[in-house]
This record gives structure tokens, C-alpha cells and sequence, in this order.
């Protein structure tokens, strides 16, 4: 009697209540041991089940070590936004229909094998996510010292231990488990600073002539690769090479709501770091996409770090860090789609344009959908969404309550105004990545403050198209405040980075007087630009650019061929107030392109100067 | 019309008739590209499923590498003879119900993944396999060479790459795909001639106090074993390093007929080598079961090389080779059970004795099965099977058309009679393995001839027991002839390794009348000895060593506790005549042990003396 009585109160008192003990899982209860390296997915499969028949189910993952691999994982038809399409995705952990489901991870280590997606939340609700470490035994991209670099030759240290290759036609191929992939690109970064190197990016570090390397192995994890050419990367400098498919998310969140992940270090994945999809309410906190530092890594992530595409509700980003990815940390837009032919007054054929963002069912009944003319990408009218049908992943049919303007032509594009997030981004660190910081495209509330950028391109791009990407939309409440953007953005030039800020929407035919992007406040920031182009906006009214602090930096030599601090193209409605330039800040001008002067409202005693 | 005559003639060229041409199959037409690395499984299962719908179907692999990972093997409940009960085998390549079938792998590299069971033959006949290299990519057993060896330490070099490993708790455990595994213990192999250094085997080569060792990594590749002890392995020697359990054959052939395999380089694999239970005709051609020297190995298998349980019908293996192996290249032998109770006059209830051969379906109705008492081991009478049923996987019921002799009580044992096999074993080679080089014990007709030994325990051992291993049962016929028994054999010590040739049945209580085994001809063999015991035998009669030359070899010490060239013990009606010895052959002696000096005929003038 004495016994029982203290086992429950032990239990309350670990558990609050024992309906709580109740719903507490244990993925050790059904046998798999932590560092085993046994395939962890089976369990998984057994204890996700077991949590759905829970009320407030908490799965729990003690310390310690977790290997995935293939066998056992479901695998499921997704069309996964800006990803290759491939048959199925691999699920080792597949949250599908849940209500309500916490997993606490305890800090372990999630090692995945061969190309996965680590999580899948599908059609889910009150999810929370946290404590996870989620790595690779063998990333799907690989790394190199450069131990030697002439006129004739470089010659590549790999760690084969972590990526094993082979040299196959006289080119570096990497293996894996249950792969090989030809290495097609790289990124350098410097060996002090671990940041990429200036003016390499896109650019090219490796030079002109080098896709005709011949590569030879000098000895194991030692590689020489002969190529002609002045232009090389910097003895002492590491590459991260680049090789292997987009084809999983590190996480992937799709149809669901509410989810929160926490304390997650995402070292590595086969794709986009966390993609989310048609989900809303979604809140980041101490995400981290770096390189994992014990295992001297310099790569971290494939591609994007966060990637949200047609979202909704509010998205947060809180304290979270974004190191060496091979493509933009932060990324939210919609995907617009072309309207290949009126079927009636009603109802259009339409066409998703993008081959890697297929196959979505792009809108529900009752959503509000915008009729965007392609020329100046205005938004001519809405209308509600009465029925959706995919005729294949390529082509749907969608049909409205009241006819579609009668402007409206094949041509032109649709965006789904239902789908757009409010955003809110703060406290993080945006490092030095390809590409650039934060690309925003929707049209709800973003408010992006206390940040700290580093990027090597642009540390925040407002693009918007229906032209090349097709990823929509035009902003129209953007406040960006208190952040530091440091000397290291725009070191290197990207697709679209025009300045520090690029607003750079896609357009064949601007109108200045119907701007495409609305409300943009740039105010209590401070910059520390080498170069000259801190801002540069294209077809954006109701622009305010105030209480910004610019101090130069010496520690790069200018070269963006933008030579002004601050240009406006096609825009309205302009202020540039009480901002404090500290040093030789290059240029310290304004230029104005298609932009009538009465629309910029210029505070004087700022030292920045209108050139004609 | 010109063009398609041409068509169908070429056709008939290539595959002798159209026919033929439709029942070949490539796996390549699948989609499968030799060398891509992807898992080969589903291609293949796929493959199979079209075979099956032939008449004459014939599986082409092209050259190349096929690697095969755990996702979408077919996971197959299997009792296994002589190996570890597990819930379910993993079976990349299941060959089930073919009434025909050929594979030809045209010398393509089959590598294998995590733990599995490359080819699994069941139910089928008229199955040909041939062309076929099998190995691992990270194998089931480590190797490593000793770079120091001093009274307090040694030092291993491990090719991590190969075998990566891990120090836990002071103690060197290897890590693979989906497992992990504490080293367990070591066979010692000479640096110069890759054979099992002399006097080392089950007596130990890592000296008494092994197991108290403290692994201590020095770098990566290299580890420290600390422990006191003056007996060491020697500088410059190589240890094979066994760990993991033996879960899985190389190829499994269960209830299948005619079945060929022909031209296999197995490498490596999980278990036993090649498994054949209730199968019977079997033909194996230069199967070998070998180091892969391209990897600079010494390991080879996990265990044994072909492994014979329970078969009948005509077993032939020709111009094969063993080498490394951690067991016995060739085992044959049946399964005996232990009479648990007498359910009726004519019903037992019977059980499966060592833990490793359980759950098979021991008989089928009209098969033959002997009463045997265990004390002299004789066989009483025997019985025709009525039905047979499994209670569990350790014990079943048999009921016998006759009653069951009253003689035969709880403790005595069954054989099966009818699944006892023909065997002719040649032109095969029986290098430096742990164990012995052949066992026999089937009652069938055995020819033993044209293969060379350097076995390092004794070359070839007639066991037969119903009170240890369980594995039966008496020979009747066997010729041992025109072999070579180089003097590598006998260096090393194991269990029942009494001679060269080692007769030597486990029988509580022998009776001279009544030996156990019968008619055994070894004659016109070679002989090299270094050490005194070429032949012992026990309980068998009709026993002729006649025209055999034995050659002195000086090579190593004599160390082996019987100090007679031939021992009889218990036996009657022997042989031994037209002996030619060469060289001063240690003892040049026989010993009889309780039995009569009549039963010797001893032919003068060989130089052989009989002592008392």
C-alpha cells in the first residue's frame, strides 16, 4: 500500500498529473538504444503510431545518438515548392493527422543516411518540435582544403572519411549510401574568417577554364585538379562542393497549422533546410542552419535555410543563425502561375512555371485569388475561388463566382491573396551564405528588426514576379528596423543584388505610377557598407529610408557597378530623413531613374546629395 | 521487309531461336545503370517477377557494381541451420518456387550492404547461378595489421575506411551501416604466407590476458590494445578481427533441387558461406570463398564455406577454393533429436537440441528415420514417418507407421535417414582457415579425392554425435583418395582435431563390436607431416590406409599430444598396407586403444610398428 502511494506521487511529480505519464512516450520503450546506430525508423514508426491514439501525446527522444536509414521509411507522393520533383519522398519521421504531438529530442543527434527528409508535417496541427541535432553521416555535399593552387593545377585535401569519391573519366565524383554525384559547383570560403571569399559568389572562384579539370588523386583525400588559368581559389582557403539533387526538405511542413520548432541545429540536408507549405501560424525559435562545428565542418545546409512558400497566418523567426548554406537562409513567397486560356467567362486553364514548384493544389474554394496583367504586374481585380482541379501536375483548371476581368489574357497571372503570411524576423543571424539574406514576397505585415546581416550578396531582397520564377508577390507593409547589416554584405554578386536592400521586382514594363511595391520602411538600422549601393528599390511607393546610421568600412575595395548610395527607379512617394553617415561613406548620392524628383522628400543636412 | 528478315535473323543468331531472345532479361532494362551506386533491390525484384512468367527465363547482369542496401529486401522467416534464430532474414535476391531459372552476372561485383543474405534459393529447381563476385563494402569481420607488440601493448593498424570503428568503455567496437559490434575475438595470420600462424588458433593468439585490454586510439587507423602478457601476436602479422553475429548465409538454398553455382568469388558475407538444408543435387564449380585480394584483405567469410544440413540426393563440389575462412570450409552433415517422451507406442514427441538449428520441418511423410541409443550410438532399427508437426520451434511431434522400438526410451535420439546426401568433393583447394577442412557424416556414398589440405586444424574430421552439436550421424562409405595434406595442416588446435585425418565420433560409452562409422578407404593420398597423428579414428570398422606416401616435413615442431603416426581406438576390421614413408616421419607408430590386435591387418615391410 505504502509502495504504491509513493509510486504515484513520484510519478505526479515528475509527470504533473498521471494523465500526462499517460500520454508520455518513450522511443526506448520499444527497444531502440541510443547509439546502437540500428535503424531508428522502425521505432519511430511504432511510437508515432502509439502517440496518435494519446490526448496530449509527447514522444520523447532520450540523449544520445539516432541513425536513419532507407529501409522502413514511408515514402510519399509530394510536390515540395522550388524542389526537384522526383516520384516519392522519403518520410523517416512522418507526423501525418495529428492534433496535437510535442517531440523532445533531449539534444540528441538524428544522423540520417542516404537522401531523406528528416521531418514531414502533413495535414497536422499543435505540433511542436524540439531539442534536435539533425545531421549526416555523409553530407550530400562535400568540402576541400585547397593545399596547392598554380597557374596549372589546384590541388583539393577531402576528408574521405566524410565524403568518399572517386575519380571517374578524369572527373571528381563523390559516393554515398546508395548514391554518387558528380561535383558541378563550388563556393570558396576564406580560412580565417570562414566567410566567402569577396568577389567569388556566383562569380565563379574557381575560374574561367574549370569545368575542363582533369582530376587525378595524388593519394587518398588528396586530388589535383589540372586546369589552366590565373583566376584560382586561395591556397589555405576551403571549397564547399557542390554536387547531388534538391530533392528533401530537412523538414517539411505542409497543410498544417500552428507548428513550432525549437532548438533545432540543422547541420545538413539533401534540399531546402525547413520548407512550409500551405501552412500557417508557424514559429521558429533557435533554428540554426550551420555548419556543425565538432565535425570541422565548413558546409552546412544543400540549399535555402528557411523556405515558405504560399503561407499564411503569422510566421516567426526568433534567434535563429544561418552559416555557409548554398542558397538564401530566408525565404517567403507565393507562387504565381500563368493563365494559358480562358475556358469560359468563368473559368481559366492555367499553368505552374517553374519546373521545380509543380503539382500543388494551389487553391480551395472561397480563396482570394488576384488577376495580375503582366506588363506593369498590376493586379487588375480579385475574385473568390469557386473549384480547383489539376488537370496534371503541370496544368489546373480553376473557376471563379463573378467572371474574370475581361483585361485579363492568356499571358497573364494569377496570385493567391489567401495564401500570403504576415512575417516577423528578429534577433537572428543572417552569416555568410551564397546568395543573399532574406527574400521577402508577400503582401502581409513583415516586420524584420533586430537582425544582424553578413550575407555575401544582399542582405534583404523584395523581389516579385510573373516572369521568371514566378514567385509572387508585391509587398505592401514592410517595416525593417534595428538591424545591423555588416561590411560583408555584398562582397559577392547574385542573381538580383542591386544594393545592401535590393527591392528589385521583375517587370517588364514598370509604371511609375502605379508602383508594384507599397510601404517600405528602412529606419534605425545601421550599416557598414565598403561599397556604394546601400539601397536600391524598382517600383515601390510609400518608400522611407530614416534614422539609418551608414559608417564606412575599409576593409574591401568597392567594385558594385551601382555608384550611389541609395537608387530609385520607377518609384513614388520617397523619404530620406535624419539618417547619420559616420566616415567616407562611397558615393553618400542619391540617383533617380524614371523617378520624378517631387516623389523623393529629401531632409537636408543628411551630407547625401541628389546627383542628376 | 528486307530490313526485318535482317531483324529476325541477327535475333536468331544472337539467342540460337526467338524464344530464347524473349525469355532473357537484363536488368539493365529496368533502369538499373551497373556502377551508379543507387540499390539495386527493387530492379531486381521486378526482374524476378518477370522471370517467373518465362519458360525459359535467364537473368543477365552486365559487368559492373550492384550495390544492395536493406530497402525493399523481402524479410523472410527462415529457420537456418547452425546459425542465429533472428525474427525475419533479409533476402535481396529471392529466388521462390522456380521450376527454372538462370542468372548470369557476367563477373559483375555484387556489394552488399549492412547485414543480409545475398541469394536465397527456395523452393525452386533447375536454378543456375554463375558469374557472380560477393562482397561487402563495410564487412562483418575487421582486419588489422600489428605495427607493435611489446609485453604491455600492442598496436593495430585498422583501414578505418574499410572497417571504421569506435572506442566505448575502453574497448574497440566497429560501427557499420545499421550496426555496431564489440570485437570478440582474433585469428592470427602470418605476414609472409597470409596462413593461420602455427600453434595459434582456438588456443589463443592474443596470449591469456586479452580480454582485460584498454583500447587507446593514437590516430585514426591506429589503436593501442594495453595489456600485460608475454605472449603476443607478432609484429608485422595480421589479425582478423571477429565481431557481429552470424545471422545471414551468403546464399541460402532451402527445399530446392538441381540447383548450380558456378564461377562465385564470395568475398565475404554475414554467416555461413553457402547454406544448403532439404535440398538435395547440388552442384558447386570453382565457387570460392576467398579474400578479396584487390582490397588487400586477409578476412574472408564470417564462418563456414558451404555448410551441407540435412540434404540428400548428389552434393558436388569441383575445383572450389576456401581460404581465411573463420570455420570449416566444408560441413556435411544431418541434424539428430533428442526423444523427449514416449507419447504412444508409435508417437514421440521429440526436441531440437542446439539453439542454432531449431524450428525445421525435420520429416515428411515415408521418409526413413532411425532409433538410436545413446550410449554406444547405435542405430536400433528404423521407421517410416506417418505425419510430423511442429508444437514449437524447439520441439515437434512424429508419429511412425510401426511402433517405435520398446528399447528406444526419453534420451535416445533420431536420425533422418532420408536426408542424408551422396558427396564427391575434388579438385578443390582447402587453404589456412580456423577449424578443419572437411566434415562428413552422412551415411551416403563420399568421395573425397584430387583436393589439396592446408588446413591449420586437422584437413578432414568424421565427427558424428546425438550429444553435443547434434549434428549426425555414421558414415558407410567414404574414400578419401589421390589428395595432397600439405604440412600446414595440424599447426593449430581445435575441437575434435585428433589426426590429419580425424575419425572421431562423440560416443558416451563405445562399443567395439559395434563400431559406429564403417568403411572408410584412404589410399593413394600424400602425406606431409611435421608432427606425429596422420590418422586417428574411433568406432569405425572397415577402416583401409593403404597406398599412401608420407613425406617428412621439418617445416615446424612437433607439439600435438598423441605421439602415434596412427591411433584406432575401439575400431575393428582395419587396414593398413602399401604405405610409403619418406624422411624420418615422427613415430612411424601405430597405438591401439581398445582394440583387439586382430583387427589390424598390418602389412610388413612399410616401416610401421605397431606399439604396445
Amino acid at each position: 500500500m505504502k509502495f504504491s502511494l509513493i509510486a504515484f506521487i513520484s510519478a505526479a511529480l515528475l509527470y504533473g498529473t498521471t494523465g500526462q505519464a499517460q500520454d508520455t512516450i518513450r522511443i526506448t520503450d520499444y527497444g531502440y538504444t541510443a547509439g546502437s546506430r540500428q535503424n531508428a525508423v522502425p521505432y519511430v514508426l511504432k511510437a508515432l503510431n502509439d502517440c496518435k491514439t494519446k490526448k496530449d501525446p509527447v514522444l520523447i527522444f532520450p540523449a544520445g545518438r539516432y541513425d536513419f536509414w532507407p529501409q522502413y521509411v514511408t515514402e510519399k507522393l509530394y510536390y515540395e515548392s522550388n524542389t526537384d520533383v522526383i516520384p516519392l519522398r522519403r518520410c523517416p519521421i512522418l507526423i501525418e493527422g495529428f492534433n496535437k504531438l510535442e517531440i523532445n529530442c533531449n539534444k540528441a543527434d538524428f544522423i540520417f543516411h542516404d537522401r531523406m527528409q528528416p521531418f514531414t508535417i502533413d495535414s497536422s496541427k499543435n505540433i511542436t518540435i524540439r531539442n534536435v541535432n539533425i545531421d549526416w553521416e555523409i553530407p550530400l555535399t562535400a568540402q576541400a582544403q585547397i593545399a596547392e593552387a598554380t597557374d596549372d593545377y589546384i590541388d583539393l585535401v577531402i576528408n574521405a572519411f566524410e565524403s568518399p569519391y572517386v575519380i571517374e573519366n578524369n572527373k571528381l565524383v563523390f559516393v554515398g549510401e546508395g548514391w554518387k554525384s558528380e561535383w558541378w559547383g563550388s563556393m570558396e570560403f576564406d580560412n580565417n574568417t570562414k566567410q566567402v571569399t569577396s568577389q567569388t559568389g556566383d562569380a565563379g572562384c574557381m575560374g574561367d577554364n574549370f569545368k575542363n579539370y582533369k582530376a587525378i588523386e595524388l593519394k587518398q583525400g588528396y586530388v589535383r585538379l589540372q586546369y589552366t588559368g590565373k583566376h584560382k581559389p586561395l591556397k589555405g582557403n576551403w571549397l564547399v562542393l557542390r554536387h547531388s539533387a534538391r530533392d528533401h526538405a530537412g523538414t517539411f511542413i505542409i497543410n498544417s497549422r500552428n507548428v513550432v520548432i525549437e532548438n533545432m541545429n540543422l547541420y545538413h540536408c539533401a534540399g531546402l533546410g525547413i520548407l512550409s507549405q500551405y501552412s500557417g501560424d508557424l514559429y521558429f525559435k533557435r533554428v540554426n542552419v550551420v555548419p556543425n562545428a565538432v565535425k570541422n565542418r565548413i558546409l552546412s545546409g544543400h540549399d535555402d535555410g528557411m523556405h515558405f512558400s504560399n503561407c499564411n497566418g503569422q510566421l516567426t523567426i526568433d534567434s535563429c543563425r544561418f552559416l555557409s548554406l548554398m542558397d538564401d537562409p530566408v525565404n517567403v513567397h507565393g507562387t504565381s502561375v500563368r493563365i494559358m486560356k480562358k475556358l469560359s467567362d468563368t473559368k481559366l486553364l492555367c499553368r505552374f512555371v517553374h519546373e521545380q514548384s509543380i503539382g500543388f493544389t494551389w487553391a480551395r474554394e472561397g480563396e482570394t485569388i488576384g488577376f495580375i496583367e503582366n506588363e506593369a504586374m498590376n493586379t487588375i481585380d480579385t475574385g473568390k475561388v469557386e473549384s480547383f482541379h489539376l488537370n496534371s501536375p503541370e496544368e489546373f483548371e480553376i473557376s471563379f463566382s463573378k467572371p474574370v476581368p475581361a483585361t485579363i489574357i492568356e499571358g497573364d497571372a494569377l496570385e493567391n491573396l489567401t495564401c500570403t503570411p504576415d512575417v516577423l524576423i528578429k534577433n537572428s543571424f543572417f552569416g555568410s551564405n551564397r546568395a543573399r539574406g532574406i527574400l521577402i514576397s508577400t503582401p502581409g505585415k513583415v516586420i524584420i528588426e533586430n537582425n544582424v546581416f553578413e550575407s555575401s550578396g544582399s542582405a534583404i531582397l523584395i523581389p516579385g514576379d510573373a516572369n521568371g520564377w514566378y514567385e509572387s508577390g508585391a509587398v505592401k507593409d514592410v517595416t525593417i528596423r534595428n538591424n545591423v547589416f555588416n561590411d560583408l554584405c555584398l562582397t559577392s554578386l547574385y542573381q538580383f543584388c542591386e544594393g545592401i536592400i535590393s527591392i528589385d521586382p521583375e517587370i517588364p514594363r514598370p509604371d511609375a505610377n502605379k508602383p508594384f511595391h507599397r510601404n517600405i520602411r528602412i529606419e534605425n538600422n545601421t550599416f557598414h557598407p565598403f561599397d556604394y549601393p546601400v539601397l536600391y528599390a524598382k517600383s515601390a511607393a510609400g518608400l522611407h529610408f530614416n534614422n539609418n546610421t551608414i559608417i564606412r568600412s575599409t576593409r574591401f575595395q568597392p567594385f558594385h557597378y551601382r555608384k550611389h548610395m541609395l537608387t530609385f527607379e520607377y518609384c513614388k512617394t520617397i523619404e530620406v530623413a535624419n539618417n547619420q553617415l559616420q566616415g567616407d561613406v562611397p558615393g553618400k548620392n542619391i540617383k533617380l531613374i524614371a523617378t520624378p524628383k517631387k516623389e523623393l522628400q529629401l531632409q537636408k543636412h543628411q551630407g547625401i546629395v541628389l546627383t542628376e
